[in-house]
């Protein structure tokens, strides 16, 4: 067992701040990691607000975790001391149901385990995130992290990333798909820069005039304001596959009348009761509407690995521990182009803990 | 141009009566047709009632067409006078775009042509339907009969039939697939009878415990009663497919809650909004809800072979020409196992026209 100095919310609402908690001892099968770099995600907010009413406090969030190996248990073979690693976000799984065997760990059916308020599959206490000096992790939800990724940046393609790399590679995006992207937040500003890479055509879909020129500087090809009935109308039946990444109750038919033939519409951001779906819309081009969660070890560590070989990152804004509240407030006003990014060095400074 | 004696509307709620209007005189690539039985679909009561506020009166339904070859055009090479033909939903499409040059007719991006209430291509005046003595349609739109295919029995295959028939193929439904259907009218009893030839393991869920020898004695293995929620936890995250057959508003979060990873819902019955979709339980398992309208042309020949190899026939009740406006009054009660089909000789009865 290991004290960690953090920031953390002691109750709903509350402010984050320096607070000291328990690390495991490391197991057999443990990680032992210094962390670097945690992003910060929107769902980090949600928890620290129990807008889920599902958060137990105190709380450290972080699950966009880059850092190095400092000490492995004796039956790790996969991580040595001194590597560069990551964490996304969940931290173990049952590894025996059809699930994790199809390494589709995000769905196992006895449930995934959160990196952060979660409770340990042994011990069963809650755990604590990325916010924080140090974390233990079971070797398997180690990701190696590539010599060739910038280790400042690669915190949001753990959960920004995969969760839009996931639908992008289930719904076979390749050179020439017509690819819409809604909203360019944390998760729609890499859905184009990945969806680029691929070789897709991508469009990004706004109600803002004003994001055109960021849209096309990530490298859309396309902007098409949602606002502009005729616009909307000649892009009728036009996309294979739309990412909407709007993280709120919202109507999807407009965006459901621009697909084509089979074409698919998939919700990586709204987890709450959509506006009414008309089935019509959905019957016509026998099109189809679908949910996606994050991704599995293996496809994220794919993720991990493209994003190396393609310089793909994050556009990230890089900030102090300190300034985290600040941060979740900036978030809140979507005034981040598109991710913050926690030096955790920060943490040693004066204030820091 | 030829006189034809059937039944129509002459307007938005009238009764059916008899009429006689005008078919075309044959183009070189077309076929006649004596009609000898036509199926009652729902959709024939929504054009009749005006219920969609398209329907051009006055109004001849009937798109689920079985009878006999009379006379072909110079062109024609696929059919020859004496065969046994069946006609569906459309009788002409532009042949040339995307969607016809994938076989997916219903798509055409010029606009399929409907088997009635529709504008001939050619002439651009309106066309009737099957509830008539004959009818004069383009040879590719004319299906063949197998000698093995009951006439009598084959027309709701046409519509109800081929309506299922699309997504159990283009959702891969094979032996052992986990398939559910909800709802038990024309197309749900259909789902349970292709489902089953095909080899899926079958579960009906239906509101209403009256329905299960029902839907046992139509081959299904399992019956859920929606109404009961043990028995529907039980049954979360078990389906592979669901065809969702309700053909008004509902409310599809409690099926969805029942589907497993990747696992699909089709909707095939309700065109309207539906009421508001759950975010999270698409990203739950990585569900997906899909429209779907009839096939095309090749798929409803795959179909009308399929049936004819596998004696899979609709449950029908056959009635004459004279009692369709009781017919259409059972039909809005649900009162009639499974689908009501008309016997045209019963035109030439007294009364008939």
């Amino acid at each position: 067992m290991t004290i960690c100095i953090g920031y953390g919310a002691q109750e709903a609402h509350a402010a984050l701040e320096p607070l000291s908690f328990e690390r495991r001892a490391l197991r057999d099968d443990d990680v032992a990691i210094d962390i670097a770099y945690c992003g910060v995600c929107h769902s980090d907010m949600h928890y620290v607000h129990n807008d889920w009413n599902s958060t137990r406090f105190p709380c450290v969030p972080g699950h966009e975790i880059v850092g190095q190996v400092t000490a492995v248990g004796p039956a790790v073979t996969r991580h040595r001391v001194g590597d560069r690693v990551a964490v996304g976000c969940m931290v173990d799984s049952c590894q025996h149901c059809d699930a994790c065997e199809a390494h589709q760990e995000p769905h196992c059916s006895h449930g995934m385990t959160p990196t952060y308020n979660g409770l340990d599959r042994i011990s069963g206490t809650v755990n604590y995130g990325g916010y924080a000096q140090h974390i233990v992790v079971r070797e398997q939800f180690v990701l190696r992290m590539p010599e060739a990724l910038d280790p400042r940046f690669a915190g949001p393609l753990l959960c920004a990333g995969i969760t839009v790399w996931t639908p992008l590679r289930e719904h076979g995006v390749k050179a020439g798909t017509r690819l819409a992207v809604v909203g360019l937040g944390g998760l729609g500003h890499m859905a184009v820069k990945l969806g680029g890479a691929l070789g897709a055509e991508v469009t990004v879909i706004t109600t803002s005039p004003g994001k055109a020129d960021d849209a096309r500087a990530l490298g859309a090809h396309h902007v098409l304001l949602s606002t502009d009935p005729q616009a909307m109308k000649d892009a009728a039946s036009s996309f294979e596959l739309i990412l909407d990444t709007i993280p709120r109750k919202h109507n999807v038919n407009p965006y459901l009348m621009l697909l084509g033939r089979h074409g698919k519409l998939v919700l990586v951001g709204a987890l709450e009761p959509l506006e009414p779906i008309h089935g019509a819309l959905l019957a016509i081009n026998n099109r189809s509407i679908a949910g996606s969660l994050i991704g599995g070890l293996a496809q994220t560590q794919e993720l991990l690995d493209f994003c190396a070989e393609h310089q793909v990152l994050p556009d990230c804004e890089m900030i102090r521990i300190q300034d985290i509240n600040t941060a979740f407030e900036r978030m809140e006003k979507n005034d981040v182009k598109y991710r913050f990014v926690i030096d955790m060095a920060s943490l040693k400074e004066e204030g820091g803990a």
